[in-house]
């Protein structure tokens, strides 16, 4: 039988890069505990319907969708939003609002496969439900900007925009909602030609093209130039005065945002405000993005619901991590084997391991019965700090041989002092 | 639109729960490190062919299979032993013996729901490669019994065979390798006599039938009449010896085995040796089981590896928990709302609650605009510790209010010494 692989675009994660992930996974909790979102396990398998209901069509055709054996069409998720919003008009309904819900999880996209995206990922989404408040946005973005630090990243790169303000342009030209998502999904793309070419009116074409080229640092300043390129566009207006006021709150809060860019969209259809992403120069694949989503609970049959949220990429933050260095082990604990000199003594052998990892020492067990000296070379390559050697003599006083493996001595313990001794 | 539900046999955990289940994957995480377990993540998804390789014609039919959109054959996994298999056949083919690999995550079987049996469920799945050894099967039974220890269960118990009894009775009697699996698969749903009629030969029925009555929780004894029993089938006797060995070390060790039984047969088809379930008497499905598989990783194109191995449901381990009230909630941390008085002081509030984070406390901003009073009212509800109160007057001092909400009780504190107050 030829030997079996992974699937195109799935990968496994060794022991070193299970361990990053993990640490990157319980970062998100804590940041998620700092700021009181609860955590919600849902399916990774939905029903189609739920999943493609406004996710955009670019997401839609990249779904792993299949039918199940009850004939139902259902589909891998390929982001959390779809499911808490079924949460949030069902079990959750009634919940005093705000809602904060955090999701983590793995998600699944049939993309092209390059370095920092596979067709699975994993994902730490925040929702907050029932706010329509610039500071509801604020907390959002800076709650990503705690994730970024608690992660140890460096020269990440907050950007900011506002679907508001394209849309507000787009729906006073009366071009329709299918025509403006297209619009939309371009600019994402930054096919900004084959965009402009979907409007009609001039002046319209005009404005947009104006507000593609506003990008910059001084954000403030972008912002207010926004402002002026929309006048008479009612509620683009009003939405470039959103972007200011969330602005404001969250650099006035500390969390530095890079840049403001007004042609700025994002690949999911059912944003409605304020979005943004994060980077780091190293990779040219955002770290995390997110926005706010107003009308999104309604289409899913609840209750008229403001929201905003945000999904982080911690497969990708666990690669950032790597490439800037920035994982700090802590606490890293001793590594101890346990040989019994002569197979009569494994029964002994086993009892005391046993007693040490309950002293929370963790402990390998000699199961090849290796002769002393192959286990003790093994124990070498594998970079072991300890043995505890079990032999028939220092057993018949209650004791153990310790070796220090790598300064290669070794002196006979007591049996109620191994722990002690390992610990140092 | 309708509302949407989540798909048969799929289903939410809310907060309580899913609190409860990263508790115990954290506990399966620390008993693999005490035993020198290293983490792997391996895909959800996985070829068709790699999952169904060795798992039985039960679970091959009850998979989640389909077509991915490259016309590859692909499905859910229903356990995690043919991914690490994979593992230890390919990329850490050339890792030193033996392999100690902890697997965390969903799995997913198209089985009919029940209380605690879900089509998506958790396990921790513990695999020792590289020893034939009796203390590496012992290793496998010591923790799952730690891990049961470390969940708080009491009163689980511990079931032992050995399907290289059966198996070896069957061989010798020339039974050839389809029928011998289609026996144990039937023993295994407890259809003993359609079990029995598959076999020809008389001598072979009778003792399969005496075998099958064997059980007890005088465990050593029950051992050792299975060796009277199946004397003159060398194989089968050997097997049983085996058996005794095992279950010395395990007892010795400290690990309390309840009962062993000779009949006692799993669904998978690999197992060739020692096997064993852990039961609480709550619940009549298996909270974990595992056993041998010595021929496994030579199917999958690897050398001849003798493997043991043990997977242990994890949302049942929680549900146990909750029938034995075994969860132990340790240090809550405290609950707190930070309340601006008025709109225009939120950015000042905003800067205080980043401040009482970034010192490690969880603060929930008021993002609805409510006054004061309807805002208090929501934190009486929610069951907040204390409320921050940010006022125009404190704040000139340098100072805000911090409400004590159980105690009703108010007083004036400066801003820096929030976190202290708080943490009392």
């Amino acid at each position: 039988m030829p030997t079996f692989q992974t699937v195109r675009g799935m990968r496994d994660l060794l022991p070193e890069e299970a361990r990053m992930l993990n640490y990157v996974v319980s970062k998100a909790r804590e940041v998620a505990e700092l700021y009181g979102y609860k955590e919600v396990i849902t399916p990774v398998v939905e029903q189609y319907e739920l999943l493609g209901a406004k996710s955009g069509e670019e997401i839609r055709s990249r779904m792993f969708t299949f039918k199940d054996l009850g004939d139902r069409t259902v589909a891998l998720r390929p982001e959390f939003t779809a499911s808490v919003a079924r949460l949030a008009t069902t079990t959750l309904r009634n919940e005093p609002r705000p809602l904060r819900i955090l999701s983590v999880g793995s998600v699944y996209r049939y993309d092209e496969p390059q370095r920092g995206r596979y067709r699975e990922f994993w994902q730490s989404n925040y929702e907050l439900m029932g706010s329509s408040k610039p500071e509801a946005d604020a907390e959002i973005i800076m709650l990503t900007n705690s994730l970024m630090k608690a992660a140890g990243l460096k020269n990440y790169a907050i950007k900011l925009g506002h679907i508001g303000v394209l849309k507000g342009i787009l729906s006073q030209e009366n071009v329709d909602d299918r025509v403006q998502n297209s619009v939309l999904q371009l600019m994402d793309k930054k096919e900004y030609d084959e965009a402009l070419r979907l409007v009609d009116s001039d002046r319209c074409r005009e404005v947009l093209q104006g507000l593609l080229e506003l990008k910059g640092r001084k954000v403030s300043e972008t912002v207010d130039k926004m402002k002026e390129y929309v006048k008479g566009y009612d509620q683009a207006l009003a939405a470039a005065e959103n972007l200011y006021e969330i602005l404001e709150l969250v650099t006035e809060s500390g969390c530095q945002i890079e840049t403001v860019e007004a042609g700025f969209a994002r690949g999911l259809e059912y944003y409605t405000g304020m979005i943004f992403e994060v980077y780091i120069s190293e990779l040219d694949i955002a770290l995390g993005g997110g926005g706010r989503y107003d009308k999104l609970i309604e289409l899913f049959g609840g209750e008229a619901t403001p929201a905003v949220g945000v999904a982080h990429g911690l497969d990708r933050i666990a690669l950032a991590m790597q490439m800037q260095n920035a994982f700090q082990e802590t606490g890293k604990q001793k590594r101890v084997v346990i040989i019994p000199v002569k197979e009569k003594l494994k029964t002994e052998a086993l009892k005391i391991s046993q007693m040490v990892r309950d002293a929370g020492v963790s402990v390998e067990f000699e199961v090849m019965g290796r002769k002393m000296a192959k286990a003790l070379e093994d124990a070498d390559r594998r970079k072991m700090d300890y043995a505890i050697i079990v032999g028939e003599r220092e057993l018949k006083k209650g004791a153990v041989v310790i070796r220090d493996l790598a300064k290669r001595e070794q002196s006979v313990v007591e049996i109620g002092k191994v722990v002690k001794k390992i610990r140092g």
